[in-house]
């Protein structure tokens, strides 16, 4: 198993046990778990593919992804009860689920030899783009929007990260372990410590 | 015409006119109804299309698809206010368009020597994703997301059915007309007598 | 630089302006900003070359779209505060940004040789669909379906309007002007003066 593939098998697990845990705020049967963790888990990386053009998006080239994202969602399905607050398990799992899925973006767009912006905006689509369409999906305020956070900050902190490390002629793997470590830290931080950037304020804020 | 050629336009005809029905509750204009019809009729045939990276999506290679979708928009702009319900003829339209859907979702991936998996996730996709697209474009809650009742499930083992008879030896359209009665008694059923499965209970839901 | 790169330019630069005064009023950060107004300018001509299955979408061939999206969301984020009505100005900055985005998509669909109807769709995809995911994600009512309002008919009639010029020998360039006027000339009567088609109604709406 190559780097990529652990990294895109990583994040379709942890981000398919956000999409179960969102499933069980939305009450859904055992199908639905599995329906919304599969959306949630291949969203971001079926965009990628599909924008990238590549000649087989991952998950139709190799199903087991989907084996994957199933098994997390009967896990949830099945345990769920246990936890004391799963809004709180959404919200770190993501972050983990996060961490991984952008260096797999931003693997993927490197192979591809793509120039250093789509490098970014690739780790940032394979990022965001699942749990977005959870939660829109699902009907829950999008992470990517909630105000006061960091979140597409850490994914473009991450993805900056690893293209700054190859610039220092850090071998690849070792630039995706700074991604990942980077990304994860300042939403971990965020989440924990209240960092964040400046929001636009005015009153009255629709006008 | 073949058979799969016959799905699609079946599955484009009734999915325009539950697209039509949400438009007419929306109060949008002429060209609203066409254009929701119109997202709803292809929008899961596309994603698949688009997954599956075929050479053309099917409406562009045969843009009288829109036509269809089109023409049900309009007879509905006209003749909806005769519906007692327009509500429960969604519910019942949307039925039919699935049971059409997924086996046109099964043909493609079948045609395309997919592997198993793959076959049963288009079934679903083709069938799920252009009412979702419908649902979340007008604010409604997706059909998909209904607590208490089975849609996904549905397309599930509809899909399901279909390689169950064709591992027996029963010819494609068979096995599609299976597909296609299996999808739509578990959807009836689960409309007209309440089937359905265990859902994830647990207080408060949104915790 | 030929018309049709002015074109994307342009309605590039015009919808991230819309998309960075939607994130104004979510209240999101600087890089929300970015990210929203990106989604909104490259949405909808993304789609069309995914759906079109063009060997690369634009922005990936030419990654400069990014930068004239996100320099569009740097000035909104710190000139904002100068508008009197936010709201005014999305509606009549999205107004501009749809009249250019018409004919550019009008103008791949004929540069790739596609039929009638396909051009038509086309001018109406990259019109329409990069503000309607805008709305989607920030939770605002889509501007396709306002009420009483021409949004869809706008990009219709100007996709139309180049069709029938092109028809009478005009050549591509004066036709995409045209289409260019027609659609903003339509928009911008139904936000002036009330321009509107007939709605559906029906006691209650949601019955």
């Amino acid at each position: 198993m190559t780097l990529l593939t652990f990294l895109d098998h990583a994040s379709v697990f942890v981000f398919a046990l956000t999409g179960a845990l969102v499933a069980s705020r939305a009450q859904l049967d055992i199908v639905g778990f599995v329906f919304i963790a599969s959306l949630t888990a291949v969203g971001g990386g079926t965009i990628r593919d599909v924008i990238l053009n590549r000649d087989t998006v991952f998950w139709v080239a190799n199903p087991t992804y989907i084996g994957v994202a199933a098994a997390a969602a009967l896990g949830v399905f099945f345990t769920a009860h246990l936890l004391e607050s799963r809004y709180r398990a959404i919200l770190w799992l993501d972050a983990c689920a996060l961490a991984v899925a952008v260096p797999a973006g931003v693997a993927v767009a490197l192979t591809m030899g793509q120039p250093r912006a789509i490098v970014v905006i690739m780790g940032i689509t394979t990022g965001c783009f699942g749990g977005l369409m959870r939660d829109v999906v699902c009907n829950e305020v999008p992470l990517v929007l909630k105000q006061g956070e960091l979140y597409v900050t850490c994914a473009l902190a991450g993805a900056g990260a690893a293209l700054v490390a190859l610039a220092f002629g850090l071998a690849t793997p070792l630039a995706l372990l700074i991604c990942a470590a980077a990304t994860f830290a300042l939403r971990a931080g965020s989440l924990a410590f209240g960092w964040r950037l400046g929001v636009y304020k005015a009153y009255p804020p629709r006008q």
